[in-house]
């Protein structure tokens, strides 16, 4: 049998007022991603080739958002609010040559998974005309409920007409619905708004499609994959539900979590065998963890690659560009930007590495500064294997210290340093015995005199 | 209808042998707040025009915290401990000339809320005499039941003397009372203690009150509203009661919390609009946050006021006094304390910026600290608006940097940068060729000497 | 009567296949101690005088860990994995002359307490034969379940064997057994294999005890503390039931943990009376934390020992070796390594104090770095008792600063400073005035030949 073609309408109009917020809603993010970025990435996943999404007037942030995550999915605006049948009918153009499949799903609703979408997929390709995608509602109170019949859903009931028997049905609508594509369009255009909001709801497709003569279905999902969102603490809860299936798949994938409630990762985070995560960690988007790897508690990590056997933190914090070595050790304070730090190389305590590479096997000292930015521009520090950079040293990029080289605690280093070379830029120390005594008496009199001044 | 005064008495006088502890059991701490000032502040909340606080003897760091939070609440010695009949009595002078409502609350409830103190109240002004705070609970083991006929409180049925069916009751006593003023005295004179602990129990008073013909009636608050604090375990289960309350209530105000879970507030914390709070923020007490601000992981915010769209952390530490315009960046391991950081102004890695004042978009280099303190005062630094402190800088107070100012890096500061002038305070750079060989080679001499002498 | 000695017999010879890792499974962690070092722990804690440890082949990092943690016990290799019973025998050379008692335990099941051990062993001084440990399950499926009669144990019944009424029971096997020693061998030697597997299980001995008359007996332990560990998943929780009991000890021996969730401790953590813990702190191994001290938010302490009425944090590291004296201060951003602090002394931001000793009531300035380590050799940075090291200092150890010492800002220090000197090390500060825009002009137009360059 052929691949059935299928176009996902995303429906992301939604203000959110809720929220309470500036942004769109469906630009607020759920592990480090959009919410519209997570369905854009499960329909793409279930082999949805055509994607268009519904976004609403005015929103030139969330066009230019989608179009930078999928070049190829068209948008289209829904330019008045009438209810989410008239949302997908404002993306006609996408089904004027209906798909095999047509899907509706919510930009507000992000975790949904491929798997999911790919079973309301096979439900029609095995006969279904129309399909609906229910849950089995801890508690169903508020949710329009699921009347089936056998294989065939009967009816979608909203609550406020639902009778005693209805009302204790616990399997309820998610909103998400699957077409036949040659259906799509008649079911969507006999949807009527004689209700009492005068709007156009998709769940009338039900009742329309029967009346056609249509087979319609019910498909299931976890109740956690159809969570939607309208205010800051369904989104809250959202998180949490993702954080919870990325955890356990760290786990079960061989990582040790100590303590896995307080580990947050990004939706692309990648960890190895073995990898040892300590508590509260925070994977920002695109890190990659390899095998036998340490990340030790309070450390922060993002668009960060850490070879294998790494021993990072306790607050190591790895930004964008942070690519270190198998074996290097990154410690306490210390970050990491745009950097490379070679195999084996240690920078242990209160550090800023910038713009910079760091050789094999070096040692940075305590308290190192790499001054990459002088206002205008960045600036690379080079530093060779093996190094030794002196505790508390400042290294004015751009600068390169060669293998092997040498530089003194306390320098402040501005030019070349040769390979195998000994650098220096410190003062020497001077000592006036006795004259504590003097300086701590005359900085006693200026508090004094101070406080007399202010009436103390 | 005339506004009806309030008294409420808060027993306070406590020593919590449980919490094995040095310090009074109101001393202890809810967002940041002693358990003691919370119920102060929901009282006055309720309008309680006078408060009296009921305190052991010889507590005089209690008695000087209240009159510090509270300077018009009378204070009360109850020099024995002979129940709570007793202790209110002690707070005699207070209902000398009675209010219109007198409540009684304890100092180790701190969760109750101005809304229930007011159905209280509402209760008394409807026509109760006096009005018993019940509460469903989950698990009504060890406490007094509530038993009731109608619109009244006929008893409380302490467990050991409960029939089964009345041990069946799951409304019970959470102890606060509320009283018409013109009975209050009457009643709790007569309340005698000829029980097995020879205490007068203030729970009796349900007795009297009937046996004096009077109107007795509960009222209800939910049951987390009511926890009592006697060991650290439950106070830790009040904090959590407590900070879930905050978070839910800055999520439904339009902040994102990321990981609510791992957020806390104190008892004072303000948040804008479309703040992000990621993962593992504390807000000690003092602390407002404007609109558009993003507070990133691992921070720790106290007596700070951040304006808007500023960007703080991960691992920020803004302390008392830190003033944060509006657009600025504060990095990661950075402290700032005492200092205003104008607009656009950033401070982004390994900085101390004590007793300062940082201009207008000026830019900190890594590594910066003020040294603000000689052993004896603290003194000032300035800094100009649009200046560049290199990298590593050593600012020496009292020291003052003009506007536009360029510090090199690495630089030792202790006298005036005049506007526009550039600084330098480091020494010159040597190298010593190949010299890094010979020092190794002494190192590692010196190195094997030592393991010698140390028998290795 | 005279003391029953007791051999408990450790089955540690597991893979742990579904742990994905290549570390045997007993050698993963919980708190900071390997699961199989808990039970080691236990089994001394409850009087088990001979302790014999039965591990895979070609595990000798297993081997050599029990053999650090406990060197009394013997350790015996199972060659082939052919069932617990198997497993068990392989331990035959230390039950040749039996014990009073004899126990089967599991290196993967580390929560069982000495408590729940000394209860198997008082049924066996008691009368009973074999004991097998039980637990009242939350959910049975996939357990064995325990079957009674009055006192007796009658049966073990594996899930896919259980009736209906059998699959009904809750009382399940947790593999833990005990013997009389005189019983022990005579039992599991008529062990078969007639199984599907053709495995010895240890299970089987209840029957085979009971055929020979023996008197079986079931006690019962939470079901918390005999949990088994598979997965990284069931690690975690295990962890988790392990922490929880840390902090509940923790709050009712006097500490007050305000997020008592965030907090993580180690198997051997100490808290004293009136210390407060703020949220997110981790102990590792080794610390001891004395009364009245508060260890501030996002802390991170091992291997450390900390004086009373200390305040450490936010974000204080203490590694090993470091002590801290009464009432000391240790900041924020601030590593102390094998160091001593004496009492009063302040170190409070942004520094490194390794190989060191601090004097009482010295006041290490912000950015104060130790140089302990030449790239072979640590050593010694001595600061005297009342002194003032100026903020951004570099101490080249072995250096030694005398008693009162006055260290300026920002020096360099290699040589010794004696008592109630005064030493610098810094250049001196040049002014040009005018010159920031020169350098700003200088700086862009280098920004712009790049940019061109990169034809931008």
């Amino acid at each position: 049998m052929r691949t059935q073609s299928c176009l996902a309408i995303i429906l992301a109009a939604g203000l959110g007022t809720r929220m309470k917020s500036q942004l769109p809603k469906v630009l607020h993010e759920v592990g480090g991603l959009s919410l519209v970025g997570h369905v854009l990435g499960s329909v793409r996943a279930a082999q949805c080739d055509q994607v268009a999404v519904v976004i609403g007037a005015e929103m030139p942030e969330l066009a230019g958002h989608i179009a930078a995550l999928d070049p190829a999915a068209s948008i289209h605006e829904q330019v008045e609010r009438l209810g989410t049948a008239h949302a997908a009918r404002s993306a006609a153009p996408a089904y004027a040559e209906p798909a095999d499949h047509i899907l509706v799903l919510f930009g507000d609703t992000p975790l949904v998974t491929p798997e999911t979408i790919a079973r309301v997929r096979q439900r029609l390709t095995a006969g279904a005309d129309v399909v609906v995608l229910g849950f089995e509602a801890a508690d169903p109170t508020g949710y329009g409920r699921l009347l089936t019949e056998g294989d065939s859903l009967t009816a979608i009931r909203e609550e406020k007409d639902a009778s005693a028997a209805e009302r204790a049905v616990t399997f309820c609508n998610s909103g998400i619905m699957g077409f036949r594509g040659a259906h799509f369009a008649g079911v969507l255009e006999a949807i009527g708004n004689a209700n009492a909001q005068n709007e156009f709801y998709l769940t009338d497709a039900v009742e329309i499609a029967r009346a056609q003569g249509l087979n319609v279905a019910a498909e299931t999902a976890p109740e956690a994959e159809v969570q939607g969102i309208n205010t800051r603490v369904q989104l809250a809860a959202v998180e949490a539900e993702f954080q919870s299936r990325c955890r356990q798949a760290a786990m079960l994938g061989g990582a040790t979590l100590i303590a896995p409630d307080t580990v947050f990762f990004s939706h692309d985070t990648k960890l190895g065998r073995d990898v040892v995560i300590e508590p509260n960690v925070v994977f920002g988007p695109g890190v990659s963890v390899a095998d036998g790897t340490r990340i030790r508690a309070f450390s922060h990590l993002e668009g960060a690659d850490v070879g294998a056997r790494v021993t990072a933190g306790p607050y190591a914090r790895l930004r964008p560009g942070a690519r270190i070595g198998a074996g290097a050790h990154i410690g306490n304070f210390v970050e990491i930007k745009n950097a490379r730090v070679d195999e084996g190389a240690k920078v242990n305590h209160l550090s800023y590495i910038g713009d910079a590479t760091v050789g094999a096997k070096a040692n940075i000292g305590a308290g190192t500064i790499t001054c990459n930015y002088d206002g205008f521009g960045k600036h690379l520090t080079e530093i060779g294997a093996n190094c030794f950079v002196g505790s508390n040293s400042t290294l004015v990029a751009p600068v390169r210290i060669g293998d092997g080289a040498y530089l003194a605690a306390g320098s402040v280093v501005t030019e070349e340093v040769p390979a195998e070379a000994l650098a220096l830029g410190r003062a020497r120390q001077t000592v006036k015995p006795g004259k504590a005594e003097e300086l701590r008496t005359r900085f006693a009199a200026a508090k004094a005199e101070k406080a007399a001044k202010q009436g103390k």
